[in-house]
């Protein structure tokens, strides 16, 4: 498949600013915002940007109108304009070309109090300001990041017989925990925002083989952490016959996919955000294993209080992966400390088969997975036990009723590995409108 | 990009139906569900199906132990088993093999009262059991074709150069309209989960040109037609600098590219459904554009009681497509029918600057699109009008006072896409768990 921004210009749209490269020699007429000026008082150059690149354009004085030198004066930050002009080639230019303007058009003026200025701004500001921080640079590169992360999941997954499937958002009282958001479904009563797809893509795993689930999921936390939005996108695979095992390959084979693609294709945004480079191409399968209890030891060696039976916090995970430079699986959790779902593991029935995926350079899980229970009785115990709704759950127990099968997934949150691959320290930059608890806006 | 179903094996999966005939003369284990079984006494067939296709398994009763043999007289209607044998060519069979069943092993029994049985029910038990319909293989080949459709639009956008760009679900006070479903958002008030995603998509193509959305969106309606869903999916790509034409040209050329991905991917699924493929082969660029004032005089002509003014209704659509065997284009509605954001139409201030792509054979409006409104104080006085509440859209004009710039866009509604192609006329088929004013289960 061809890369974004080397394809020819479609007829549908207008000249872009990646598209001029192609056009070196020629004349080009393309519109986008201004970034900077400067002036010598005879040779001017407005460096604007349309969202596809960064064009430097030179106004010589003496070889335009009046009226164009005299526009050029009135640019202001973000002023949107049309410019005209011959695409030289420029080695020294980004994107290799610059335009020597021929005719200039004002179409948007912008106030001089525009918001985002070349200094620095407090974080709540630019929140405030999201729609025009997404215009810097450093948050280009993020956006650039995402799509090759998010396209190489669905080209991982198709090219691989998975079928995605879109789990529903409104729920009945299926998950009825703390950090719902709820709202009035008309006369059924309440519906609750989905925490997960995964119990869906179990239904779907037996009707389709293998899935995918690629959507929005809610937690109504009041957690403020940089590592915490209450709206945030997972992709949740679920594949039939998969045990433990094949799914911990799954999962590492999905992340050195999606790395390596980024390293690839994305080198430019990578340098933007000055990444170490080196450190996401050590990334290669196989990741290591490490089972829960081992890693308790290991953790008390170093010197933690965590006793075998805890969940392990932040802290325990950053100990654990500094002695690696992929990611690294933690592996068959205490039953207390996870989900009611997870198969018990028949090797220490103290224990599930289970996963969770820690990301090297301390950027903590960024996936969970688990074999699923399939024993219809176990599971029934594990819903009364966790005093869940047994009527909401009646359709997942009948996928233990009928034909009961082995089956595994996991858990991907999107922004927590598009932080990790860009090296941002926090999740609220990785997508394009965040949600926190105190955040709604814009 | 190869074809799904055609990439060899991966480490992380066991063997699937499809994956047999590159197998064809070895032994091979799988596993999957019963579909159906027939007994001459000395020679059985086990049909099953593991959601990747469908297998014939053959036990000749001398050639197997007496344990196997009794095991297949166990088998009932969604038994999950494993099946051992060798992998035979047979061109009769579905997908070109069979297999000479050597081993069988029952993994998981299915009680006699399975739901799905093979006879017809009502549409309400079959949504009931959504999580056993979904098994059948008319429901198989829908999700297949939507599969085949997402994936087709991530890589038309992807190929030329968009950037994805998920909005938000949960938002402020904007949209404050009817069918918004509410939610308690912590201290902030009420949030409300988007009916579209346009307007951040607007934020997001002054920030990157080239944007589209791809994500649930909710109407809180009390419509029972066989076209409303109370969460559905869209994709809204929003670009800087096309205008109203150029949009259109982008939504015919988007939609013909869909279309001609499933026929030449998915035969087997389009032959499943019994759908007439010669009707979908017509559809080629261009479609025809028909200004909404010639669309009215059409409409008078057959008979029609609209008036200039009203908008139009699913039976006037249904006179407008019947001469055509593309979709088709009505452009230009009078203001009133229409959205506060849509771009006034320079040549009559009457109309705005929109288009609304209506399916052929009957299924209606497919995508709606408009050029935006990009003049501030015009924006202004219509949000006025609508008595929306203006702080909420602060953000929304700052994208006016700040460099504004010409942006055209369109929402594709999936599900009604997906059943055009599909030729199904409920869009609840098109969604694994449809969700309908008095359906929130499974």
């Amino acid at each position: 498949m061809a890369q974004p921004n080397q394809t020819p210009m479609d007829r549908s749209d207008v000249t872009r600013i990646t598209d001029l490269p192609q056009l070196a020699g020629q004349a080009a007429t393309l519109s986008g915002w201004v970034t900077h000026t400067r002036s010598s008082g005879k040779v001017a150059f407005v460096v604007m940007r349309d969202g596809t690149g960064i064009l430097q354009c030179v106004v010589v004085k003496t070889q335009v109108s009046a009226e164009v030198w005299e526009r050029f004066q009135a640019l202001t930050l973000e002023t949107s304009l049309q410019v005209t002009g011959e695409v030289r080639a420029d080695a020294r230019a980004p994107g290799g070309v610059e335009l020597g303007v021929t005719d200039l058009v004002i179409l948007g003026p912008s106030a001089l109090d525009y918001p985002i200025q070349p200094k620095e701004h407090g974080v709540d500001f630019l929140l405030d300001n999201r729609h025009f921080w997404l215009r810097t640079p450093r948050q280009v590169a993020i956006a650039r990041i995402r799509n090759e992360v998010e396209q190489a999941i669905h080209d991982f997954f198709y090219e691989r017989g998975f079928l995605r499937v879109d789990t529903p958002i409104l729920t009945a009282a299926i998950g009825e925990r703390s950090g719902l958001f709820a709202t009035e479904y008309f006369d059924e009563g309440n519906a609750y925002l989905a925490q997960t797809g995964q119990l869906y893509g179990e239904a779907a795993a037996a009707a389709f083989g293998k899935i995918y689930t690629f959507g929005p999921t809610f937690r109504a936390e009041k957690s403020k952490t940089r590592r915490h939005l209450t709206e945030f996108w997972m992709i949740e695979p679920e594949v039939a016959f998969n045990d433990s095992a094949a799914n911990i390959r799954l999962q590492e084979d999905f992340v050195a996919f999606l790395v390596q693609r980024v390293v690839e294709r994305r080198g430019a945004e990578l340098k933007e955000l000055e990444r170490d480079v080196s450190k996401l191409e050590k990334v290669k399968v196989p990741f290591p294993r490490i089972d829960y209890g081992d890693a308790v030891a290991i953790l008390q060696k170093k010197g933690s209080a965590v006793q075998w039976g805890d969940d392990l916090g932040a802290e325990d995970e950053a100990l654990l992966v500094e002695d690696h430079e992929t990611p690294i699986f933690i592996c068959n959790y205490p039953k207390e400390a996870k989900a009611f779902y997870m198969k018990e593991n028949p090797a220490d029935p103290r224990t599930v088969l289970c996963d969770d995926m820690l990301a090297p350079e301390g950027y903590g899980e960024i996936i969970g997975g688990s074999q699923r229970e399939d024993d219809h009785d176990k599971l029934l115990a594990r819903i009364h036990e966790e005093k869940l709704p047994v009527d909401a759950y009646s359709w997942y127990l009948d996928l233990r009723k009928y034909g009961t099968f082995v089956h595994s997934g996991f858990g991907l949150g999107l922004e927590r590995t598009v932080a990790w691959i860009c090296g941002t320290p926090h999740i609220r930059e990785c997508i394009a409108f965040p949600r926190m608890m105190h955040r709604l806006y814009p």
